[in-house]
């Protein structure tokens, strides 16, 4: 089966927005089996989109638009497919209400253009939206299939997992299992090298590597005749992956991320948990605190980014931050032992460094952090060098700090679990 | 004059890797006043190639192509593009020589391979690559021109700046001019009926609207002979956009965020600022600190997740907490009263509410938020319902708080120039 990928949005041919959602669909779509040859971007154009649209349907057995669903004047992906494809719109009741209710739920205003959205293609599948208004639509004639999704990734990702996914996968003959094996704290190169020869070797399962700030996720994708066949075939793979890299491995369960494998951990083994930010200003709390069940965990969360406040709340010694500066291994050191005391957690964590653009300087420059991590009272501070724009470095330090939370919870619980056994 | 945009490559194909090529190149077309109505991406395959190439040059006075320049079998953009323009390839003594330099500087082994990259087209114009071994051709013919650039960034990026810029402004004749004006508090419906006059009348300047979770930005191009043409045609439009939205923009500069936009409002006015999240766990902190400068401004953040925090660091009564809860007007008052008396900051915000997806009932449902703001003792607490998942409620509430702490800044301010004048 052959899908195709048209992006719909001038702001993409303009280079306003770097086109995302076409990598995301394609990686969906090669996780399904599904061949991809052909990617476009086209505008909010009548005539140049039916004329793209035509010519995938020629080629395509699948096409996946993007964009264009918007309740304005220049979203005319839905009116113009539906035209191309010789189907008439009619309000959706459902979709019309979910829209109102939307609206209801802000105290907005309704306008005429919202109406627009709840209009869809006279017997196609209605994809309905979680996170915005604008709903999903699968059109399906003899020769093709249309499928049409939002444009922001916050409601196109969620509604492509959710209802585009299985609607594939049974419409592919064969059936597709794939299982993602997610590491952590190994760089993509490194996880390329290290599977070289199962990658090389590759034909069915099938293996790609995926690279996320601070994480590489290895999708093991098998085709067979049924579930239980393909995941006969993905099993040895998976299992020699795991073999390679160990304890690097977070998770094997594609909806775990590397948060919430760490509050997992702390879960189970009935840690609270407190954090200590400065360059990080909460990016890493604000991570941790998005897995459900955070309030069970997380105690407090101090944003020292003054060094005022790192004495006044952390404890952080005047003589420390005078003598080796607040990005310094003993400034995160002193960081992580106040937060934990003062939060009276099992464990914490501490974040320092230079996020730039300013304040570098040969011995301490832009990127430098110290991240320090306390579990029941014994520390561990490592010091990284990030590069990047501060946004980058920020998040790239968020990713290890969570990395090294999981490496010090790990060892010191098999410490422990050792201890017991004696 | 029309140019597009092909992308060569099967790991863009298979989603391995976001085409940020594209984005770079079109937002240079669109600086330089050259239309861009089609981007394409297709994989390592001579026929498709040619095919795309085709059907581009049919439509474009330039086709640009990235990537399949490199040493390899499977790379085959330059021969392919020079096969479908006639054109036979002729080894470039410059560019063997200066791949051979590349080569022993780093004390590689030069391969069979590396001499393929040194054949180029007869009569093209070569662009020597200083960051690889691949050399940029534009070949000329009388219909159309193909610019063939290495694919990866570190090397495509410098040529476009350095060598096809300079070529295609000397080719072009208008120009494009572009200032985007940010609106923050108004949906996207209602910021397009607000300017369906404007947009219904638009053909140059044109008038488009972008939507971003909490913002709107529109986009005002006008092209013209001259920049300075191009600007006289833009800025009456913007001046409408101005009168109709006031105080909601927040900037009309492409770079700064609404997160900037807020500090540069305490900065200039010199006011420090502290912040007490619950439902946002310092995601709210994260975004105003990654703005450069932000230890100027923020004193300190209190992540307090838990009641017992709410109460220790930011002096919420219990009583409060038993009688209303922590998500209720009350307490937001309390936490943001406490937060600016604790940190000792001259303005203060607190969010508090229900991310879901448990912890809903039918009076406090999920997405129920409680966002307070403290400007020199002056509290205003605001309830909103936001909808989605987890992220998307906590993502909402992070741009309402922003937005908030905006408008009572303005507010507060305009009142104090306004006392000043008595």
């Amino acid at each position: 089966m052959k899908a195709e990928i048209i992006s719909v949005g001038t702001e993409i041919l303009m280079g306003n927005i770097v086109n995302t959602n076409a990598a995301y669909i394609s990686a969906g779509l090669a996780g399904l089996g599904i061949s991809c040859y052909y990617q476009s971007v086209v505008g909010d154009n009548d005539k140049r989109l039916v004329e793209v649209f035509n010519e995938a349907a020629k080629r395509a057995d699948i096409v996946i638009l993007s964009g264009g669903l918007g309740p304005t004047e220049d979203d005319l992906t839905k009116e113009t497919v539906a035209r191309a494809m010789d189907k008439e719109l009619v309000l959706d009741d459902k979709a019309w209400k979910q829209i109102q209710k939307f609206f209801e739920k802000r105290n907005l205003k309704l306008t005429d253009n919202n109406k627009k959205q709840a209009y869809v293609p006279k017997g196609a599948k209605v994809m309905y939206n979680k996170n915005g208004t604008a709903p999903g639509i699968i059109m399906e004639s003899d020769t093709v299939t249309a499928i049409l999704l939002p444009g922001p990734p916050g409601e196109l990702i969620p509604m492509w997992d959710d209802q585009v996914t299985p609607y594939l996968r049974e419409k592919s003959g064969d059936v597709f299992f794939s299982e993602t094996v997610k590491i952590c704290g190994s760089g993509e190169s490194f996880v390329e090298t290290d599977l070289k020869d199962l990658i090389d070797a590759q034909s069915n399962p099938t293996i790609a590597t995926y690279a996320k700030t601070g994480e590489v996720h290895v999708r093991v994708t098998a085709r067979a005749e049924s579930e239980k066949d393909a995941r006969k075939l993905v099993k040895p793979i998976v299992k020699e992956i795991k073999k390679r890299f160990g304890s690097k491995i977070f998770t094997t369960d594609d909806s775990v991320t590397l948060e919430a494998s760490v509050m997992q951990l702390l879960n189970e083994n009935r840690l609270t948990l407190s954090t200590a930010e400065s360059l990080t200003g909460g990016m890493t709390t604000g991570r941790l605190i998005n897995v459900p069940g955070a309030s069970d965990v997380i105690k407090m969360g101090f944003i020292t980014y003054s060094n005022k406040s790192k004495r006044k709340y952390l404890g952080v010694k005047r003589s420390t931050l005078e003598k080796y500066g607040a990005v310094s291994e003993q400034c995160a050191k002193e960081m992580v032992k106040g937060c934990a005391a003062a939060a009276k957690s099992d464990v914490a964590i501490s974040l320092t460094g230079i996020a730039g653009p300013d304040g570098g300087t040969d011995e301490k420059p832009v990127g430098l952090t110290y991240i320090g991590v306390s579990v029941l009272g014994s520390i561990k501070v490592k010091k990284f060098l990030f590069s990047g724009e501060r946004e980058k470095i920020r998040e790239s330090a968020v990713a290890a700090a969570l990395t090294l939370l999981r490496q010090c919870l790990l060892e010191n619980l098999t410490e422990r679990t050792f201890a017991d056994k004696q």
